[in-house]
């Protein structure tokens, strides 16, 4: 559509930014013009970053995330505890969990969710590999810390009954109200599952 | 905030993208984690689009563009009509009418507006070149395409009083009723300007 970049290397450009989630037609071209327009502050460090990052970052052979060393330095650092392992679905909940900032122990990442509509089975995920780990010496608990959908309920059911032989204690997020909710506003799910397990 | 990624590799692309325009932080840790996640059909195309982008994107020395050559495409085209220029404030705006498609004039990419309070002044923007290309041999009209906004008018002022020695036609956009515009739901000032200049 741009006739001036037909082809060239500005419309190759804003189709490489518009597959970038979030960004669509429009707002790749207001991108890539931003960063033409500011080469040495937009467009020569995020070069520099994403050859950095090609060249560097690494899924850790022990819990899966993504890190600058494997195993990452979550894994390697003495003062995690590591007979907690928490596990999540994604690199992206280990780094909100990360940000909330209250947990000690080591994570997994399962990569995904077991999902038989999209034909997603244990052997997808990094289940064994958990296993694994959850019977190794000095571990004591698995928190299975996944999405409160219906994909990643099923997973943790399914986890914890893996798991349920190997000794170590299970465990699971809270649900219930969360901070600054407003039961008015609260979807009625959550509010029964609040009121079930009220303490 | 992202632990695992702290002065890493990861931190440093999710604070490249965060720059972008339209991109904040949550959106930068999303975009980070789909282009690792996606290294081949994401990650590897936008390095090479940037890497492209970096060395072979020019800004033309006749109208101002972006393009993969200087002297741009549109400047270059012996199928367009050298003699009407159509006058822009950013490459943004002639890739608009570009996509529009009814154009087959060249271009002059001013580079913004007159803006006494940001002090940009004339000397700030491409209209020196831009009154030297008027003054050419058969250059017959100046559209001024510049936003409808006070800037924009103020600059379009300027440039129809510069541009009143030069001997060519000094035109602009019709303001008026958009495609599709419901009268109820315009604002006050384009509806008058559309009874105003009613035809």
């Amino acid at each position: 559509m741009v006739r001036a970049g037909d082809g060239g290397p500005i419309q190759r450009l804003i189709q490489a930014l518009a597959k970038l989630p979030g960004l669509g037609p429009r707002s790749a071209r207001r991108t890539a013009l931003a960063l033409l327009r500011q080469r040495e502050t937009l467009l020569d460090p995020l070069a520099a970053a994403i050859e950095e990052a090609r060249r560097s970052v690494l899924t850790c052979r022990v819990c899966g995330t993504l890190d600058g060393t494997d195993p990452c330095g979550i894994c390697t650092d003495p003062a995690r505890d590591a007979s907690r392992i928490c596990v999540v679905e994604q690199v992206g909940d280990l780094w909100a969990i990360e940000r909330a900032g209250g947990w000690q122990g080591r994570y997994h990442v399962l990569g995904g969710t077991l999902s038989p509509l999209a034909s997603v089975g244990p052997d997808r995920l990094s289940i064994d590999a958990l296993l694994a780990r959850a019977a190794e010496d000095g571990v004591r608990e698995v928190v299975l810390a996944l999405n409160i959908t219906v994909d990643g309920q099923t997973t943790a059911h399914y986890l914890a009954d893996r798991l349920g032989s190997s000794g170590v204690a299970v465990t699971r997020l809270a649900q219930g109200v969360p901070l600054g909710g407003e039961l008015d506003y609260l979807d009625d799910g959550t509010l029964l599952a609040a009121l079930a397990q009220r303490r």
